[in-house]
This record gives C-alpha cells, structure tokens and sequence, in this order.
C-alpha cells in the first residue's frame, strides 16, 4: 500500500461540491472512479476541505491509498486521462508518509474570493467571480475586515448545517484588495466553519457598498448570533486555493 | 440616427468567430439579434476585428446605427439583458460621431495570447488558454520575438485565407513575459493579416522549448513563404484585448 498526496485544481460549476453525494455529481467521485478505472481498486479520498456545490479549487488537497504499484508520475497522468471529460486536473501526485492525512495533518487553509465589481454581466468569468454592479469600496473593506482577524466566536458565519464541534475559531487573515475592476479577498485559517468565508464576504460587501458600517460588522460578529447575518455571497467567487502542512514549512519547530 | 460605439467582451467557444455566418452562431448575429429584440430594426455591426472561431475578447470595439431614440444606458443594459444566455457582455455603450467607424477609423489593435505551461490539463482555464508541457523558455521567446517587430513583409505568418491587401505590416510591439506557469505575450499593431498573431504565437512555442533557434524564426520570417511557418497555435488563448481610436488619444497631434 502506497498513500498518495494528491493536489487537485476543479471547476465547481458542474458538481454538487467535493464529497461524495447519493444525488449528484461530486469531486470525490470523479477521482475516485479514476482511479477505479487505473487499479481496479476501490478507494476512498480524504481531502483537506470540503467545498460547497459550485465553489472552485486552484490547489485542493487529497490523500488516497493505492495497493497496486505504481509511480506518482505515472498515477498522475493516469487520472488525468480519466478525468479529460470533466473539469478536475491533478496538479501533482507525491507520495506521502503513511501518517499524512489530508484533513487531519493539515494545518493551515487559505481561500481566494473574487468579485468584478462592475455593471455588465460577466462573459468570460460568468459561474466564476461574483459580479456586484454597485461600486465598492474596498479599502472600507479592508479596514472593517479587521475586527474579524483573530480568535474570536464566529456563530453569526456560521450556517445551521455546520458540523464543527466549536464555533471559536482563530482567523489569521483577511485581506482585501481592488485589481482594477476585480475585488480579492485573501483569508486563511487553521480551519473553517461551514460557510464562513462566504458569510464574511456577503457582510463585507454591505461595507463596501455603503449599507454597513464597520460597527455593524463588528455587532453582527459580537452578536454570535445567525440571524445578525447579512447574507452570504454566491459561490461562484470563492476559491480553495491552499491547504498548508507542517511538512511544507520549514522551521526549526518542524524539523 | 444615432451612431453607438460598443465595448464587447465575449468567450469565443460557443461561437463560428466575431462574424455572421450561415453555418453556425456568431458574436456579431447574436448583438445584432440583441438590437432588434430591443429597437425592432435589422443592423448591421461593424467591428474593429474579425476574430476566429474560439478566440475572445477582453475589449473588442464595435458600432451600431440606431433610428429608434435610445439612451447610451439603456441600450447597454437592454442588450446584456437579452444576451443573457450567452457569454457576450457590453461593457460599454456611448453615443459616437456619425462619421466613427468601429473598423475604418481604427489606428491600433492590441492581442493578449495566453499559454498555460503545466504538465496537467486545465480544469479552470480549458478553453481559455493553450496548456503546453513542455518547459518554455519565456525570455528566449521575447529575445527571439523582437526580429518580428517593425516593418515585414509577414507573408510566413499569414493564412491562406487572408483578405490583406497587403502582407507589409508594421508590428508594434511584441512582448513575451513569464508570470508564474502562465506565458504572456502581448501584441500591438495598426492591423493584423489573418492568423497572424496565432502563427507568430506557434513559432515562438517552437523557439521556447528549443526547436528553433532565433535564427531559425528570422530565417522564416525572410522566406516569406507560409510553408516556413512552425505552426498556428489553437485559438483556445488569444483574446482581442484594445481597439485604439484617435480620439482616445489625446495628443497635439490628434486635437
């Protein structure tokens, strides 16, 4: 048995999320019948998140166990051959240590949201960017985004279906920024609530288009209350886009 | 009457090229179908480029004559309402001098190419950009990219189809720059012959994994013969990015 660190780059549009689902196409399965498909094996994949249906990875983590032998070079090009009819590309194929679990070992997620802040509807980024038509004001923002960095109870982001056993969490970043007429919201996390980036952008865009102040952000947060929930932004925007591990950092406390 | 000059971004996949043809959907019959759901008159479009099928654009310049009195506003909204369903979107609409002429009065074109340089398939960007394995090397291409600049006889370069008349153009500027796995090149002239920069694109490709030498393009360049061509590359990364009026650029000489 070889375990396999897998890191996988999906468009979410035609899928009802990463996990595996009795009533629609998912992420998981798609890997998993590839693989399937190359050893005959029926396997099961463990990723560092679970994305909701239409959210996008530029760089998920998975980890699978392969009884067959066979080359990380070779296994890579094997699933993507697979997976050519379906939006989801094996970025790279390593082997792992057989203690690295993609969801447990994992230290550190970060998420990319973006919205095109302009009145025409999106062509080429259409199910990909969330298009807000009012102008926003990004550094109003960033500034209020603020308040939500660090350990605090995040109840108010978090949706009814979590299944985090607590609502504390420690925020490490949000950071937000205007490229032209794109506005890129950088967030990472040791981990997540079900939801919680998408809720911070939907409240952050209040901010930004003016219906909120940044002390309503930060009495919607002190309420640890959903129904002090703005709204949440549409999926279309967010982005998984790293899953960090102790491994992957070299410091004299990892080594 | 009043003549309207339209911004359009479009994805070019689902579309036969910018042009309308009997055989299959193009940009140009759909906006124009888009102005008789809203005004209820048979234009015509007149476009600063024709693009291929599968190319984009990012910027592409077009004019309308309308009878029917319409705001600038109005009839942008209107017409990303009606398009809708399609990924054709007016970024802009603006009331423009009756003797404005999308094509004639246009004084520069500008191209994005795009080059995804990975190993894996493109799940996010399929259909957007052109994935080559093989590592490229970005400064030799710009390096070799400069003996097309200037004044040539582009007849190498140029498809079989053209409408030119003329192979002599002037190339402004071509600039190949790495950014990350992605290559871009960026391409300036007053006009381009058919397949033009696709062909420029496909022979620098060769250039950038070793195949051809500098030499090698200038040599195919000075055959002026299209059998010397390398090869086009697909139209999956070319994006029309600017068209260039003189009344965008304010200089003594244009006022």
């Amino acid at each position: 048995m070889t375990r396999f660190r897998l890191t996988v780059e999906f468009d979410g549009r035609p899928f009802m999320g990463w996990q595996r689902q009795a009533h629609g196409p998912s992420v998981q399965q798609a890997i998993e019948e590839a693989v399937l498909g190359i050893t005959g094996e029926h396997v099961t994949l463990h990723a560092a998140g679970r994305t909701d249906a239409g959210v996008h990875a530029l760089a998920m983590t998975a980890h699978v166990d392969i009884d067959k032998p066979i080359t990380a070079f070779r296994l890579m090009d094997g699933l993507n051959a697979k997976l050519r009819s379906q939006p989801v590309a094996i970025l790279k194929a390593e082997v792992a240590a057989d203690d690295f679990h993609a969801r447990f070992s994992c230290v550190g997620r970060r998420y990319l949201y973006r919205i095109v802040n302009r009145r025409a509807p999106l062509a080429l980024e259409v199910g990909r960017a969330w298009r807000v038509p009012v102008i926003l004001d990004a550094e109003a923002m960033h500034e209020a985004a603020q308040c939500l960095a660090g350990l605090h109870d995040f109840t108010t982001f978090r949706s009814a279906h979590c299944q985090s056993e607590s609502p504390v969490k420690t925020l490490d970043r949000l950071n937000v920024r205007r490229e032209g007429e794109a506005i890129l919201f950088d967030v990472a996390a040791r981990s997540f609530l079900h939801h919680q980036v998408r809720s911070m952008v939907g409240c952050l865009e209040l901010v930004g288009c003016g219906k909120w102040s940044a002390a309503d952000l930060k009495a919607a947060l002190e309420a640890r209350d959903r129904h002090a929930l703005g709204f949440n932004a549409p999926p279309d925007g967010l982005y998984f886009a790293a899953a960090i591990y102790p491994e992957d950092v070299p410091s004299p406390n990892n080594r």
